[in-house]
């Protein structure tokens, strides 16, 4: 039979996807789960598998790629959409990568993945598969199965006397990795409602965080976050400590209307502590070292780069075009930010920077021989536009 | 001898300048003081003015205005500059007008400013005058007088025997109105250091904030904040309020590097609590409210609308224009937001709008007949683009 | 039997979705066909589509209120899709308005519309009519039937001894309306071969085009075109005059390889001397008589509006926004434009308004007593940027 | 004495200024002219000179560095400013680094430049020389002489007996390099008056051009022009080649208002045959090689890139980090264009190229199996979130 391999999660839909690509598409089926930091038992999540059906269970730790290929560039770009830092976005195009390497190893024909239907990660995968491979069939079991429900699946699953995924008793569905986590929950969907406390899981409720705050000093190597407080860290090292704190201070909670690439307002729920405070570092040491027209070029692109991100664009030529733009004002983004963590907010308190713009001698010095006549003759050759506006509105 | 009007906010500067008006202009000088809502006393002020020399000292409440023509707009627009809510430049336009104003009914033929020679005001000043009367002149001692230096005019003062504004002996110097304050001292010159507490007037270190949150729920009409907590209230009555809930939270502060009008990095530092409030709660109404296309062309022209407003480009073509936008889509901005203000922090956590575009029954509902064909359809020519060029890259 | 009401082009293919309707879904048609200011007797397209089994066959005529509702708009806005002028995707919102105007006036429960699979139209109809009566049904044939292919539609129309179009013999398939039109051909494909000649039918070859220069004046009022060489000029009757002359002399054609909305690029022939014309003339008008930032936001809006039109986003809160805008910036754009039309070129020559911001005494004035330091000034402050990246790069 | 670099272009007012800075400022002045392609003598310009004083005369060809630093980036980028190409915008980075070059071989104190009051270029040099030299001194006589008119300066010259250039009695002032010139002329005031049309030097006027079209192709190679007809060219023939033959048929005038750096809107002339041509055959290589996305994030950079070169920040980090970016789209922007050049007009005739991303089979097919479904769900999908608006509308 002809190989598939599953991007596994361990959830009972892509669960109950192992039986169904056998009986249904005749395909032997070949998991790959991948390591993004999350807690999941792999090994056990590959005995589930094989206990499914399937012929082989993959595991692949990709942390150390899914910093340097996909966090970096997109914090480096501050990268954003409607205020979300692209968590799960930014896996995608990994898990993609990864399932058309492993499909080529296991010579298979086609790769499936477990996106529903009103999702964006269908678009993500199938964008990011066709482009790495466009040869390899691409299977979306949601989209061609009788399971409809999740009661069909749960049954499906008993009558084939799965294992059914342990400890998610829960109504939370979450999607986690290093940069972040999502949690969908059918208790979302009246945005006048708030989210239920118990929802969240990497960050404290601010109330209860420490009462005492916590400086993190954060350190910039062209853009990219390389140490802690004085220390340089491997990035998954430091993306886990970073986590940590900022979670216990209550930071990275987002609560957002969001608008799905299929067309439709979504209430999204995400925690994202480390991603969140590394924006809020890097955004004070772009300010102090790139200059007024850099950043604001740097504003507008930093959307089209979520939108590439968010859109599932991952790999297309625009999004190594903007790393070119990225690249060179990044030569300028090293340095060191001081935030102090505390009840759900990290507070910049300092910044420095061997390439800082800044210069406390132009700032405040007052005494320039010449400034009076170089301030007027800004301020009037300034105003000139609006002076001309003036006259017209005045008939002369 | 001929009049000049003044904009006297009562500082040891804009002190001097009367009797330097008087004197070295020969000018017979009336001043005008604006009540934006702080705590001075403008009455004493008026007094000061006239021991100083001012053949007449005006005072004019104009806080129903500033709310009106001034901060309705650029809430409206969800205006920034940098991540500068803009208290002060909005400030600017409004006394220019009523510099104007007053000097038509008092026929004067100048009006004075006390912008420095560094800052911002001096073009916002300038620009504002000449566009709403090319005419008048404009005097701007700091640019023409020799007390260069703050001890020479300590001592000019003294030599007047003008009395020294009062209760001003800290090192902080306070520009404020009811959108929020800047800031500025000469220690704030290290943006390696953190910001001495006691810089802060209008805001709780958080730390010392309540330990209990605080709801508040904000309501808006056409854009417009018009209610807190089910009251409606006057505008000046619900920014005082807010800003005193806001600022016991520690909400509003803003320490930043930003990029002056005329060409050099500052380090400022800004209280803003209700105008932050009402930003987070209108951003979060315009999610609910209006579409990705809107939100997309919205961002970009609250960068245009900020720069209008930093710029001192205030009474232009561009930012009427810009009004005609936001006009329109603040017809759906209608609706209640409810946020949790805590320890420097108001995080939303519920909002409503009759003019909502989210449903949950789209976003929730899973099955639509048709929609497998649907979703295959979208992700297919969606994703068309990408795989002509992977088609490229593969060199087929 | 119920109704429909189905855009009748008089094609082969809308004539050959009469019989289909009726036999297919059991519907009585009534066709609409709207004069947006072609050659085709439109009377005698009624009598074939009763001849073809219409109920009923509406003749409409838009000219004005597409002139009105949606040139004049599209125009003010110098909106534009990569270079694409919008001819067609002008005419679509208005048909669609006009198939549910019909549709509730003859009581009937569904539209029809000719768009083909692989098009633009089916986005715009579709989201126009959803737009303005979302309970209607609509039916796109092309999408239904089992007539995929030319060869099929024209056996299909012999079987039912339908009049085949007359004089479409040609290889071309012209959408024409007032604004400009596209061409169609098979021949097209290869886009490294030139457009053959006797495609056009709107404008001359240029080297066939006179061979003496003709000078038009066009009177522009708040940004609408309102007379020619000094004559006002009801619309229509002044886009059929600049059509035609622009036209004689080779102006308006387009090659152009576009993106279109269903994701892949598409080689398009268009046509639109009139519409090229006023784009040129209102941008020298604008040149004239906005600031530079207005230019500047405005280059950017265009970009959206034209996203809007192409897009089938008619209808939409954000277009009715941009107009908001609009509105406001061309109450200056009033006035005057000289073209010398020649050889497939219009020049402008001369432009005037009394809204002009062009000051001839302050463009070439060489005496102001006090520029020398005003320009030293500006250029000092305006340069500052550029010196503090140019001390972090000498490390100083 | 210390000496002084003056940029020397043989007109009168910078042959007034050797004298000028020899007696007013103590000064050696050793002269640098580049040849930039223009016919000028630049051996008798130097003559010149030494004549009227200067110790040195120094003349360097910088046309190939003026191609491969200058002119081709800002075509990579297809920068503009309000329509206008560069031409003069871009020679002054260039000129400014050779005056900083030769300063520093002199081991000279300052350079100086002929930059007018009103003119963009003092902001220009002077952003560029404080840029790569920050301790040079820069004089600009006519910010500090007192030959503030033509007339006085005409005198001081007879006094001095210098020789004043000749051939230039025309009312013209000419700035001319091989990417074009710009023309200005005391005539040019009123922009209601045609251009005389004597003042064009580079192109014909469309009238008297040939009566038959000339066809020419342009290769290019990764964004740049390599090659004409079929032949590979170095780029000074090839610029010298296409001038002449774009030219001939009166291709690339340009009568524009503009917006100038210093506040006011200017009427400006302009020639740039072979610039003008490259413009449009690169924007047609580019509609086939790069992504929708892709060309309107480049459109928008073209403006930041063009705003960068007018307002006199080559020398900038965000004019190195839009290189990035334009680095990496060009890769795919090689291929061969065709253009018609006739009458004033050059017109894309075809275009190929191996990173099409053109499909004939994907844009013309008409059966592709599954297409109506598709189809159907992307019209559906995309138009969503008009539905929702349109649902908002009718109140349900």
């Amino acid at each position: 039979m002809p190989k598939c391999v599953l991007a596994f999660s361990g959830s009972l839909d892509t669960l109950v996807m192992i039986p169904w690509l056998k009986e249904h598409r005749d395909l032997d089926v070949v998991t790959l789960s991948v390591n993004l930091g999350g807690e999941t038992d792999l090994e056990e999540l590959g005995e589930q598998a094989l206990l499914a059906g399937a012929v082989s269970a993959r595991i692949e730790d990709v942390r150390d790629a899914f910093f340097r290929d996909f966090i970096s560039p997109s914090l480096r770009a501050l990268a954003h959409y409607e205020s979300y830092l692209l968590a799960a976005a930014l896996a995608r195009p990994l898990i993609a990568r990864e399932l058309v390497r492993v499909a080529l190893e296991e010579g298979a024909s086609c790769v499936a993945h477990g996106s529903t239907l009103k999702g964006n990660d269908q678009v993500r995968f199938e964008s990011a598969i066709s482009t790495l491979a466009p040869k390899l069939n691409v299977i979306m079991p949601h989209r061609e199965w009788n399971l409809r429900t999740r009661d069909q699946r749960v049954k499906a699953a008993r009558l084939k006397r799965l294992r059914l995924p342990a400890g998610r008793q829960s109504d939370y569905k979450y999607d986690f990795n290093l940069w972040g986590q999502s949690i969908k929950c059918e208790a979302f969907a009246d945005p006048s409602k708030a989210i239920p406390e118990d929802a969240y899981t990497m960050t404290q409720n601010a109330v209860s965080a420490p009462n005492e705050p916590e400086q993190v000093q954060i350190e910039f190597l062209e853009g990219v976050p390389v140490g802690l407080d004085g220390r340089r860290m491997a990035p998954v090292q430091m993306l886990e400590d970073l986590n940590r704190a900022a979670g216990r201070h209550g930071i990275g909670r987002a609560d957002l209307i969001e608008d799905r690439l299929v067309g439709f307002k979504s209430h999204e729920v995400y925690e994202a502590p480390a991603a969140t405070v590394f924006y809020i570092a890097k955004r004070a040491l772009e300010s102090l070292t790139l200059s007024r027209e850099t950043l604001q070029v740097r504003e507008g692109l930093a959307v089209a780069y979520g939108r590439c991100v968010y859109n599932g664009q991952w790999f297309s030529d625009l999004r190594e075009a903007l790393d070119g733009f990225y690249n060179r004002i990044n030569q300028n983004v090293t340095g060191k930010v001081t935030l102090r963590l505390y009840k759900g907010n990290a507070t910049v308190v300092a910044r420095e920077s061997e390439f800082s713009l800044y210069s406390a001698e132009t700032a405040l010095s007052e005494s320039v021989e010449d400034s009076p006549a170089e301030s007027k003759g800004f301020s009037k050759l300034f105003t000139l536009p609006l002076t001309a506006e003036a006259r017209r509105k005045k008939g002369g």
